[in-house]
């Protein structure tokens, strides 16, 4: 039973937009995420997705309006809930969702990432 | 749809042991506690439960062994699995784990907190 560091786990990749599952809660996942520009308008229709910031900033837009994150704030989008994450220079994200989340949601394209990939 | 700020939430309560809920994802909850001294062994029979160090750190004994951690560091302690959580120092930790759970688990005690309070 080992404890899991962010920072560690971090240095461990580089890809932007690529979640990486660190811990399972029952059927649950922490993923930490590099993010850089703009990701894909998308939705998740069965789940709402936590979005903690560790480091650097984010956006989210929605259809009626955005939230700006900083390192210590995070969000909760609700389900079937459209919104693209952004974040002008390169930051370190939190998600935490159920097992089987698809970053890109509805959206599959170019940045659809595998989606069970452990660091 | 309002962002959650840590420092923010942790500067509206003073108790230690009282886990105070900050936002709902699904059924699941993500509380902030802060914590000081030893909590109460117990364990949880139904739930795993993920410890997130927000500020300080903690220690969490288990029946054969302890994981410490730091800001920055997480832990999900198994369900069915007897711990004990301390802190030397006053520490800020958030929990994640499903609606409904007591933080003393099979423990009840004067350390037994109401367990659905939000801030």
């Amino acid at each position: 039973m080992d404890k899991l560091n962010f920072r560690e786990k971090l240095s461990t990749f580089t890809e932007h937009w690529k979640p990486k599952v660190i811990a399972e809660m029952n059927d649950y996942q922490f993923k930490l995420v590099k993010i850089r520009g703009d990701f894909v308008w998308h939705e998740h229709k069965d789940t709402d997705e936590a979005f903690i910031v560790i480091e650097g900033q984010m956006k989210i837009d929605f259809e009626d309006g955005s939230v700006e994150l900083s390192e210590g704030e995070m969000f909760v989008v609700p389900k079937g809930v459209r919104h693209r994450p952004s974040s002008e220079l390169e930051s370190h994200v939190m998600l935490v969702e159920p097992r089987g989340v698809v970053n890109t949601g509805d959206s599959m394209s170019e940045l659809t990432a595998p989606n069970d990939e452990w660091v």
